[in-house]
C-alpha cells in the first residue's frame, strides 16, 4: 500500500515551524510495513490543498493529512476534501458534546466557531481527540483512504498510536514488516566507506544498504522487509555480518547508540576515570561525555585552558614546550594530556587543542588543525587531524574525534 | 512567482531525520517576496522523482531541490532532471578541478566516484560549493527554472545566501520586500509575554506578530511586507519600539544574535575577563562562550568540577561548606564562583551547580534544582532555579540561564 503524507499549514510554508508530524508518520508507517514514499506541505489555500488532495489520492492508497481540523476559519482540511469527494458535511452530535464536556473540563468559555470542529463529511469515521477538540476523519472513499489527523503533535500522535495505528492493522493486515538497523561508524569518509562495500551496494535488494553522513559519523542503513519481525532482523544479520568484515574497525555502535554513551560504558566497564584538558573545543569534549546519565561514575572533571597561562600553571605544560613547539602542537597536547591526568589523578588523560578559526591560522598551522592526545597506563597516542568547515563545525569533529580516539585507546586494554 | 521546494532522500521518506532545509529555503523565499506555496519530499527512487519533479515543475515556476547530488550510487538527483529535461550529463572540468584541490587541502584521497559529483545537465549554470564538494546547478528551461542544491544544511545555506538569493534577486527583481525582525527574550515565559504585548497581537495587520519558543528564549518575530526595503523597515521600527515598552528588561538581542555573541561583545566592550567552575552542566556554558570567534579574548578558561575533590582541591570550595550545605547548593555555587575568580585571576567568575537527573534528586533537592553564581568586583548574585525536562534540556537551560545571569551581571557595571 502507498501512502502519502500530506502536511498543512501555512507556517510550515513559511519556515516558521520545523515538520515533525510528517517524520513522525513516516516512521510509524514505515515500521508497519506500508510504503510512505511521498510527503508534502501545502498551505491553508482552498485551490491548492484541493489539487495537492486530488494528486495524493491518484498516486497513494492511503493520504494521511495532519493539521486544518481547528475552530478558525483558516481550518479548511475538511471542507477542502468533503468537496472534492462530493460529499456533505453535516453536524456530528457526538462530537459536539465531546467538545462541550472537554471545554466544562477545563473551565474554559467555548465559543460557537468551536463547533466548526464538528463538521463531519458524510458517512466518515468520526475519530475521538483524546487530547484536544478536534476529531480526526477517516473516509474510505471506493479503492482510496483519506485520513484527517489534528495538527498538534501530542493530539496527532496519540490519536495515530490509540485510533489510526489499529485501525490500519485491522484493514490492511499482513502489509509484512520492514525493519532497519544503522551501524554507526567512525574515522572513515563517506566514499572510501562506499568503496569498501561497494559490492554489496550494487548488488543490494533486500536489505537494501543507504549511507549517511552526520556530523562526522557515517550511518550505514540496512532496511529489510519480511513477513515477520524474525525473518526481517535474519536478512539484516546476515548482511551485517558480511559488511562487518570490511568496515569493522569504524563501527563504533548501533541505531541511536551515541559515540559518548559507547566510550561511558566502556570507562565503566574498566573501572578507569577520565579527566580532559581541553582548548579549542573550549569543554565541548566533557560536556558531551556528561550527557550520558552516571558519567560522574567515571568522569572526575577537565579543566579549558583557553588562556596559555591556564596551560602552564594549572594543567602542567611545561613554558618551554609552549614556546619551542607553540600552543597547537603534538607537544603540547601530549603534555596536557598527561598533566590533567596527574593533576586530577584520573586513569586516562585527554588533551586537545587546535585552532577553530576563522581567525589564528597561518601557513604552517592553517585552520582545522588539531591535536590530540590520550594517556594513561598503556602508554600515550597522539593524532594530528585536519578539519574543515566552520568554527562550530571544526569544534564538533574535534570533540567527536577526541571520543573516538580515547575509545580506541579503550579497545586495546582487554 | 510560485516555487517548489523538492526534498529528496530516503532517510527523510524514513523519518529518520527532520527536514530543517525546507524550512530555511521557505523562510528566505518569502522574505524575497517569492510565494514558497508548495514542499515535497521524495525518497531517492528514479520514476517517482521524475514524477515528483515533472508535477513541481508544470504548477511552479522555479522549482529547488535539496539533496541527491553526492559521489555515491543513491545520488540521482541531476541525471532525473537531465533525462525529464531531455539534456545529457557532461563532465565539468572545472568542478573536476574543484573536487581534487577540496580533497588536497584536506589531505584526503579522492576516489573516481567523487567525480559524479562533477558531471553536469549540458547547459546548466554549475554553482562552485564552498563549504562541499557538490556543485549546485542552475538549469534555465522555457520559462521554468530548476535549481538543484546540496543537502548537508551548512553547504546549502552557504550556497544559497552566496550565490542562489544574488541570482535569484537580479533574474526575478522585484517581488516586493518581505521583511522579518526577531527581538529575542530570555527569562520571560510564553504566555506571560504573550497577555503583556496582547493588545498589539490583537491589533496585528503589517507588521504580523509571531511568538516563537527556542529552548528557553522567546522569539518575538515582527514581519512587514512593503514595496521597499525602507519601507518595511520603517513599519518595524515603529511597532517594535512600541513593543519595547512593554517587554524591554527581556530583550537580549536580535535577529541571529545569540546570547554568547552579546554576553561576548559586552565583556569585549568591557575589557574584562571571565572563568567558570561548572558541576551539572559539563563544561557546555564555557564551550557555548567559545563557540563565538575571538572569545580567547575575554575567556580566561573553566574547571569543570565534576567530582567534589576537584571543587575543592582546585576550585578552592571549603569542605566544610560541601559537607554542611551540600554540593547542591547556594553556598557552594558562590565559592564555585569567587574561588574560579581568584584561581585563574579573571574579573569575574562564575559558578553552576546543579541536578540534571536522572537520578540523584531528593525531596529537599529534586532533580532540575540549579544554583547559578556570578561573582565580581561589583559582588555576587545567586540564583536558585528549578528546570523541567531530560537531562539534555535542563543542562541546556542551565547553560543559557548561567550565560543570561552573566549577562545581566554585566549590564549593571556602566
Amino acid at each position: 500500500m502507498i501512502v502519502e503524507i500530506v502536511s498543512t499549514g501555512t507556517e510550515l510554508l513559511l519556515g516558521q515551524i520545523v515538520n515533525t508530524n510528517a517524520p513522525y508518520l513516516a516512521r510509524k508507517l514505515n515500521e508497519l510495513g506500508f510504503d510512505a514514499v511521498y510527503q508534502t506541505t501545502v498551505g491553508d489555500n482552498r485551490r491548492r490543498m484541493a489539487s495537492v488532495f486530488s494528486i495524493a489520492l491518484e498516486r497513494a492508497d492511503i493520504v494521511i493529512t495532519s493539521g486544518g481540523l481547528g475552530p478558525t476559519q483558516g481550518d479548511i482540511t475538511k471542507e477542502v476534501s468533503a468537496e472534492l469527494l462530493g460529499r456533505d458535511l453535516q453536524l456530528h452530535e457526538p462530537s459536539v458534546e465531546h467538545i462541550q464536556a472537554f471545554f466544562k473540563r477545563r473551565h474554559l468559555t467555548m465559543t460557537n466557531n468551536n463547533l466548526r470542529q464538528a463538521m463531519m463529511p458524510t458517512g466518515a469515521i468520526v475519530v475521538t481527540n483524546h487530547r484536544g477538540t478536534a476529531p480526526g476523519v477517516i473516509i474510505e472513499h471506493g479503492e482510496k483512504t483519506i485520513i484527517h489527523l489534528p495538527g498538534p503533535p501530542a493530539e496527532l500522535e496519540h490519536m495515530f498510536e490509540n485510533s489510526i495505528l489499529p485501525y490500519l492493522t485491522n484493514r490492511f493486515g499482513g502489509q509484512g514488516v520492514i525493519i532497519s538497523k544503522v551501524l554507526r561508524t567512525f574515522g572513515i569518509g563517506e566514499s572510501i566507506l562506499e568503496e569498501r562495500i561497494r559490492q554489496f551496494i550494487l548488488a543490494q535488494k533486500n536489505p537494501t544498504i543507504a549511507l549517511l553522513a552526520r556530523s562526522g559519523e557515517i550511518h550505514v542503513r540496512l532496511t529489510a522487509k519480511a513477513d515477520s519481525e524474525d525473518a526481517a532482523r535474519a536478512l539484516i544479520a546476515e548482511l551485517e555480518a558480511s559488511l562487518r568484515e570490511h568496515i569493522e574497525e569504524y563501527v563504533f555502535g548501533m541505531d541511536e547508540q551515541s559515540l559518548e554513551q559507547v566510550v561511558g560504558e566502556e570507562l565503566r566497564r574498566r573501572e578507569l576515570t577520565v579527566a580532559l584538558a581541553e582548548s579549542c573545543t573550549g569543554g565541548g569534549a566533557t560536556a558531551k561525555l556528561t550527557d550520558v546519565p552516571g558519567s560522574s561514575a567515571y568522569l572526575i572533571g577537565s579543566i579549558v585552558c583557553y588562556d596559555n597561562r591556564i596551560k602552564t600553571e594549572l594543567v602542567g605544560v611545561a613554558p618551554e614546550t609552549l614556546q619551542k613547539h607553540g600552543a597547537v602542537s603534538q607537544e603540547t597536547a601530549t603534555e596536557m594530556a598527561q598533566g590533567i591526568r596527574g593533576r586530577f589523578a584520573a586513569d586516562i588523560g585527554i588533551g586537545i587543542t587546535g585552532i577553530a578559526g576563522p581567525d589564528g591560522g597561518s601557513d604552517e598551522k592553517p585552520v582545522g588543525l588539531v591535536y590530540l592526545a590520550v594517556a594513561g597506563q598503556q602508554g600515550i597516542i597522539v593524532e594530528e587531524e585536519h578539519f574543515s568547515g566552520q568554527r562550530s563545525a571544526i569544534k564538533t569533529r574535534a570533540v567527536n574525534s577526541a571520543l573516538d580516539l580515547l575509545r580506541r585507546y579503550l579497545q586495546k586494554i582487554k
